[in-house]
């Protein structure tokens, strides 16, 4: 569906001052890259402009390999911007996290055969065996790496060598029923999403839907997030709720809130690898 | 819209056991008890029935201040029931705090003074005078009580006088921003609604919305609940929830948020005054 | 995880008289069936009692090949009754029929595969071959039967033919883009599911969201419906819908509806399946 | 809540080109004016660049009555612009026309009373007397025109005549009854606001809360637009939904429904009056 395109892609954030957007806007223009996309939003209580522009790099005069040099010497410096540059032909590599439950791993690997996702998955990594077979139906590496209490560090040490290897730019944890260690965090900085099974910051740890039923809520939601080294508490990327009832026990919980979690984390993978998400104090900026 | 009609509403729930629905309606009938309303569910979990049924008393043999009675006596007792009787010509009569904010005051009086509701409103009571013009606009006495940490108990106390005076059966806290005292609730079990501005058990406390926008949450809610004595606890009636993006500050988030209050709690207030929810262990039966 | 039941579940509907519901529980109860499952429901408008009941039929004293029998002497002709009665244990066997999209149907298959679905999904069948691959992937006989306007009636036979060797009792269009002749639809009433891509019955026919693209609207839906002979105009089983807004151009909405057209499409298919479902008057009523 | 603000709002349209986003800001800037609203959008299929902005005009250097002069002067004839300039203290002035449902009515005057709309309600126009009282209420005048087939031309005459002696801006039709003849949209173009209760295009003309139970859908809903010559057909600027189920009746839907028309009706007032849409193709562009 979406193919590599030859673009680049820049997401910026920076003290929002009169004339940055022409000045980055017309950068691009002189230099006869085509704009495909802006957006920009400011927050007026910070005072904080952000940006994502993405420009058609057939006739830019810029080589892309001296893109990222030239906007931070003539533009980052003078406005004090933190600024991402990605390409639309690099595509990111994705790392799977799963344990014992298929429905997101499906959803996921659903959209990349269909074509829908400009990414490549070289891999699934678990702790236990039990989705083997879903990845052998869409020949995908599949490792196991059991964790214990005693062999986590050890464990996480071969999961990061395997990862490297194998340049994974994004891990998605697609109901890992394990807590990452802070040193994986550290290598993957907003680079690690994870679904959690309620509306967050509502039920925080284990059993959401048990909990959820025991508070008697009438609304049930999932929450993706990037992860950060407190439990659950990283920026939301996306959510969704749907409603039950008394009549609903947890095991109906648990399956209502499935197509939640399939659904939000799809959702959020996918403003992510469009490059569409900036992280800022701890929250989500998400262009259009 | 509803009027009063000449009908008993019985509530009722205990151990599930073959035969009671049965039972009860075949009571209903060959007294000639016309059912006009029956509604039952069984938590399987629990193993417990719940029942509503309503039926017109015009040919009902039964004299209408003995069927309490003779359904204790019959049925009651022998099923370990917990069961409330209502009469549908025997009005709610609800009271409505409020502080400053007039908007779910102006909706639950826009819905009395339709003929939507089947209640009577004798008065409204606030700690401040600012809705004073509201109150007056639709001909509905206004008592002021203003609430120190010294006059507390004392101003309570005159207030519960009041209450009985005017044969409350119901209060509504419609952004009433103080905290209720142990003995009031007391004196009004499962009687008191309140509407909380956030997506309970979510921002609990003081100032909801701006603990979502620090949070950074995509989809923000409101909860309305029966009171109990832990702070926003209490069973949960209604809730609803809208979407937010990063583009909302906290101003917004109150704007928003407004719609969701007064909705969520008329939505509450309107089941209970149909008498169709029933307790049952901190939580909430909602009949159709 | 649901596994065959040794139970029977018996929808029905009635014109509304006093004792009906009593006496089917009766019937169940004194032949020593335990009961797990009962939700009725009253049309007040028509007069029509609904009702679904499952039990255990381990003690049952009548003997499940004789249920249908007794059931219609001694009740269905007294009360006029509709009713079908199915068992716990004897499966729906879907056949689904697809095109180009693979959205609905590896949805339906990650259902399957995981094991939510008590079903059994024998084949396949489309116009074109290009979602084979899918098929192959979960092990499931995939049959092609290209349509054109001068062999539909003659592939048509065939399919028929294939659905009737392989016992097939519900056929679910997962996005399959071809009318269904009045023929099948005969031998398959209220069997066929289809998914419409659209909040019906706005927007019929082909090209539903370039339809709504061109009208503006802000939500857009889509809807699961039994198939009848007028297009896009059966029983509606589930509908859903997802905000949009004048950035999204037509692909937008074809991405963002393909995730309302799984979930619709899946959680009609397992209403279905539960036997949850009855229709009446070109309407559903569903159960609980 | 929203005081009178000295600033100028801007809305436009052209085709796109570069620099216009640039030139447009420059303008302001370099004249003393502060920006304090910027919100852009390119529809990339027709290459339309809308926009809308805001600015302080304490220390603007072009008189206010030059500022439409020289904007069209020296932009808007180069780039084909159609613009908009709108004061932030020259306030919309709303005439609401009703009937005899007063639920939108309500809503709208309690944000008006409560001071969250920057607007002016002179008067209220009725077809009917019933609800004068609300209009009492708030101290409004209340102006009754009863409409039959052979008066509708004679009396619309005179409700135009009174709108142009108060100087009305926006006609808001907050359930009012009445077709509007072809003469008085002319007069408004784009500036008269309907709320049709139900999710158009479905169920259009009257009695769309019954057409919809009919139907058998599963969700229902209410739609806001500009009322343009083609009945229920102009621009659509929002639209909300409630889930309904088999046991809802007709007048159920009517009183779900009541709730999604006012906030609807509201929601849309709002956006209007903020003067945030942007009319394009019989659609709208509505900026945050």
């Amino acid at each position: 569906m979406q193919a590599k395109r030859n673009t680049a892609q820049l997401l910026l954030h920076c003290p929002d001052k009169p004339g940055i957007l022409a000045e980055v806007t017309n950068f691009i223009t002189i230099n006869k890259g085509n704009i495909i996309y802006l957006d920009q939003y400011v927050d007026r209580l910070d005072n904080i402009f952000f940006m994502r522009i993405e420009w058609e790099l057939e006739h830019f005069v810029i080589p892309r390999n001296k893109i990222q040099d030239y906007f931070y010497t003539l533009y980052a410096q003078k406005y004090e911007m933190s600024f991402k540059l990605y390409f639309g032909d690099e595509l990111p590599r994705i790392a799977i996290f799963v344990s014992k439950m298929s429905h997101c791993l499906y959803d996921m690997l659903a959209r990349y055969t269909a074509g829908e996702w400009s990414v490549e998955i070289p891999l699934i990594i678990s702790n236990h065996p039990d989705l083997k077979h879903v990845a052998d139906r869409f020949d995908i590496p599949y490792y196991v790496f059991p964790i214990t209490k005693e062999n986590k560090a050890e464990q996480e040490e071969k999961e990061m060598a395997l990862l490297a290897e194998n340049g994974i730019t994004t891990i998605v944890l697609a109901r890992y029923m394990q807590i990452i260690s802070d040193r994986m965090i550290e290598s993957y900085p907003n680079r690690i999403i994870n679904i959690h099974h309620s509306f967050l910051p509502a039920f925080i740890g284990a059993k959401p839907y048990h909990q959820a039923f025991q508070r008697g809520v009438k609304i049930i939601g999932a929450t993706s997030h990037y992860v950060t080294k407190e439990l659950d508490a990283g920026p939301i990327i996306e959510q969704e709720v749907v409603r039950i009832t008394h009549k609903d026990n947890p095991e109906d919980l648990v399956m209502k809130g499935k197509d939640l979690e399939k659904i939000v984390l799809s959702r959020a993978v996918q403003k992510d690898i469009e490059r569409k998400i900036l992280v800022y104090k701890n929250k989500t900026v998400i262009f259009n």
